[in-house]
């Protein structure tokens, strides 16, 4: 689909929802106390409780990266991609992306004094939460839109670090990057301390978490794949060339997005696909054509009391955030794929838990 | 634009040409004899001659890895980016994917009797040069969407993969991995010994030149950007994901594409370009706009003895591949670019010469 709206709607979908007063169920499960293990200091995934994820991580680095199995990856074929809102971070209560954009509404209102009386803007600025509750696709292409093009390339990655250097998720009153899931950033590094090369692979925008990869995963932006916006190449006063961010989708990268994306910037198939929702469902899947050893992971969001429980899955009420539908959650167990509990599998979800 | 008749039409105009006629004008203008230097043991770039053009590369790489240079570039920061046609290996008298899109008609006319009849594949088969004089677009797109659309993308690598074990220049009657420039494997080489990441930027369809940039150019499928269809996920009678290749172009990478998608794969400028033609014009002066050291670099086709000689830039007609304009060659001085003479700068052009 290459219609903006349907990228800036995803995005917007929960920010309605939370103003519109939807909450997390969250439940009354305890979390699994951890217990260090044996052998820790030889552990690659300390934050990990000894348990199926974990092993299947384990297993899968250890038959592809040992020459006598047949089942042995050569080193350029390593390949892992993760997804990130979800995956790799917390996405609830909404979208950090769409966290961005509702405060660059606030932020450059002063530069739009008509938005005071101008829908979407207004109900978005006055907190009106009846307006925003009928927001259409239209109104919210809109404040995509406006909060996200226009500007230079360059311009654009400056403002999303600034935001991203002050703003503070809503419930842990933490910077976004403290949002980061401990486990997965040790799968990360185990996996590129055996060759491989790890991706993001967002249905967010590329350009924005392109703007932290380095520092949140250590991940370069050329390792970052996202929806993106067409960039327009012209001139600036001095006569240098730059790129424009016009109000045009290139890329939707959910769902079959995925795979047709990974192709595009890598020419193969990944060997090893983290996600935890239906819009990774593709990916999942292309990595498992691969061919060979491959390994599925999906984050079941089950840890109400850590972090938060949510989707139908598990019997929860949809939250629009990462939908984790009962076919998927089939889909998986049918195909062989590795459901991650944050309850049983994570002895630690973030770095600053004591 | 996004219209597939403009980019198989700029691959199919010398086809047109040559099957009209069109010949490649060669001067009589003898090759620079290449004498070996005093410290050629040390020399990372043996094949060129002293010169500016040698000199311009070994400044660049000194300064931009000299911690102590204001101008030193963080490794993060090295990208290199070099077109192919014309700029690592020879695009005369026709593009190789022009050529293998020529034998994929012959080699499919088996499928489809069809063509014998029809036009304009009836024009390819019985080499009617009157009939292809007269091509419109519509003919060409037909063309290339029948020869290079239809397929899985690993169909249609093994397919490009056979024709580069079997086919050969008609000139040198060579295989076309033998067409690369030995001083720019040199380069190549060279920058990623001091930590730069070397990149082919093509208005070539990427999938083409991904099927053998490891081989011939040590670059891995990722780092190839081309001009790319777009592909589409769906299942095959296992049930299994994979990519079909639709007749839709995604990336015209020419011209300002370059800079645009260079931008969508990596985030930023890159340090070094290497072109040949108005199509690379763009890139060029995106480099330039990196900030700090840049290195832009022009290829100037003017050895018809041991390559080819063509284009305005030098008082030749243009033979419609990798146009170098006056206008091009003006900008290239104006803004400090290194034009690279063939004749006097590359000691020797091919590995195999004697």
């Amino acid at each position: 689909m290459k219609n903006p709206a349907v990228f800036f709607s995803t995005l917007f979908f929960c920010l309605i929802l939370i103003l519109a007063g939807c909450s997390t169920n969250p439940t009354t499960a305890t979390a699994t106390a951890g217990q260090p293990s044996a052998n820790a200091a030889a552990d690659p995934l300390p934050s990990w409780n000894d348990g199926p994820a974990k092993q299947a991580i384990l297993d899968f680095v250890k038959t592809t990266t040992d020459k006598s199995n047949p089942k042995f990856v050569a080193p350029e074929d390593r390949i892992a991609t993760f997804d990130q809102d979800g995956t790799t971070w917390v996405e609830h209560p909404i979208y950090s992306q769409v966290l961005f954009m509702f405060d660059r509404v606030g932020a450059m209102a002063p530069q739009h004094p008509e938005w005071k009386t101008k829908m979407p803007f207004k109900a978005l600025l006055t907190g009106d939460k009846a307006a925003i509750d009928k927001f259409t696709l239209k109104d919210i292409e809109a404040i995509g839109m406006a909060t996200s093009t226009g500007t230079t390339t360059e311009e654009f990655q400056q403002i999303v670090k600034d935001w991203m250097a002050t703003a503070k998720h809503p419930r842990y009153d933490k910077p976004f990057p403290q949002m980061v899931y401990q486990p997965m950033l040790e799968v990360m590094k185990y996996l590129r301390d055996n060759g491989y090369k790890t991706y993001i692979v967002t249905g967010g925008g590329q350009d924005f978490v392109r703007a932290y990869s380095q520092q949140v995963y250590g991940i370069p932006p050329e390792q970052v794949i996202g929806s993106a916006l067409e960039t327009q190449y012209t001139y600036n006063k001095e006569g240098q060339g730059v790129l424009m961010r016009p109000p045009k989708l290139l890329l939707n990268n959910n769902f079959s997005g995925k795979p047709e994306d990974i192709y595009l910037f890598l020419g193969r198939h990944p060997k090893a696909a983290f996600g935890n929702s239906t819009g990774d469902q593709q990916m999942e899947e292309y990595a498992q054509a691969s061919g060979g050893a491959s390994l599925m992971m999906m984050v079941l969001h089950d840890d109400a009391t850590r972090e938060y429980a949510y989707g139908p899955a598990q019997g929860l009420p949809d939250s629009k955030v990462g939908t984790f539908t009962q076919a998927l959650y089939d889909e998986a167990k049918a195909k062989g794929w590795t459901v991650i509990s944050m309850k049983k599998d994570w002895k630690q979800i973030f770095s600053w838990e004591k």
